[in-house]
């Protein structure tokens, strides 16, 4: 970020949608494909836990060259699901916070 | 929401912490597990689009009930990849934003 | 099975290549949503196991519900990589019979 | 194959069992850590297919290196099936077998 504002969903969504304008890969971003791509990055997580052990799981950000690839993959993930947000004009901030109150009534607290 | 304040991240996070810890459920999510649901979670939104052509795909909204699927699924998919940094301490939109700037640098625009 | 005879891999695709032809399902059965629907069943089967410990998930078999819910996700996983094979004309055992032959050299026992 | 003998399944998870045991790779091999990476392996078929349409897709073998790279993958997904019903004691072509006819009562020929 050249400026200084703080980063938000909106702000990142129409950076992502100028960037893929730019290489001309809209015509690749289907609903179908980004759905396709968001479950690959987020297998790309899973690989990395994959043969851990829950308390390894745990200490995974200890190591340098792992949380990077931690980190790299969460924003993966984030960029598919933006991305597929912006082509499907949903809001995904509205739609978990509709679903954080179904879900207090659904399940309620012990 | 009851209150009037725009809706943010680090506001759902907060919320996603608390509705865990007033569950219990603070002790099912290790990352291994967190990232096992955010696949899973992703996987659900495959599973919307996985017989439909390209053009069905793009059209997939238009269904109130599929627009409500899909909506649902992207909550989900968002609620366990913020529990996710939670627990890891990541921050999904600078690691987004790095990672668009990298992007920039790689992929010169054609 | 009506017959006695041992079950086989090339069996079992040619019923499914005919129980796809008898519901004019071979339409939708391109490799790219093949390999879609594989994904989302192995996810189903992961979703079974995400909030267990590895000493819960060693004892999965236990209980006759979640038994019968892996072994038919299991069925689903075989089904699509099987029928996937048939659309590719890939030879699955030769192809793991190959891969173990290469992992042979390439991890040599400790 | 050093013999001559036909492939089938059964020699297949003797051959993946003896790999692992050689290796002291059993400890990794809790049902929670195959599925994963059993889903893993399926996303890795997906990757290849994600930006493709359904005429390209179909079209994968014709490319010797991209005929490979699906080969290998299909042998990622059936090892890694094979080595969690190994340690499940399920029997994947009985499973598929009596789940193929569950489905033909289920969905009568059109």
């Amino acid at each position: 970020m050249t400026d200084q504002e703080p980063l938000d969903v909106a702000k990142l969504q129409r950076r992502l949608a100028e960037f893929a304008a730019a290489r001309d890969w809209q015509q690749y971003h289907t609903p179908k494909n980004l759905v396709a791509a968001l479950s690959v990055e987020a297998s790309e997580l899973v690989e990395i836990f994959q043969w851990l052990t829950p308390e390894e799981s745990a200490r995974v950000m200890a190591d340098p060259d792992t949380a990077r690839r931690v980190t790299d993959e969460v924003a993966d993930v984030l960029s598919y699901l933006l991305q597929l947000c912006e082509v499907l004009d949903v809001d995904p901030l509205a739609a978990l916070d509709a679903k954080i109150e179904r879900n207090e009534k659904r399940f309620p607290p012990s």
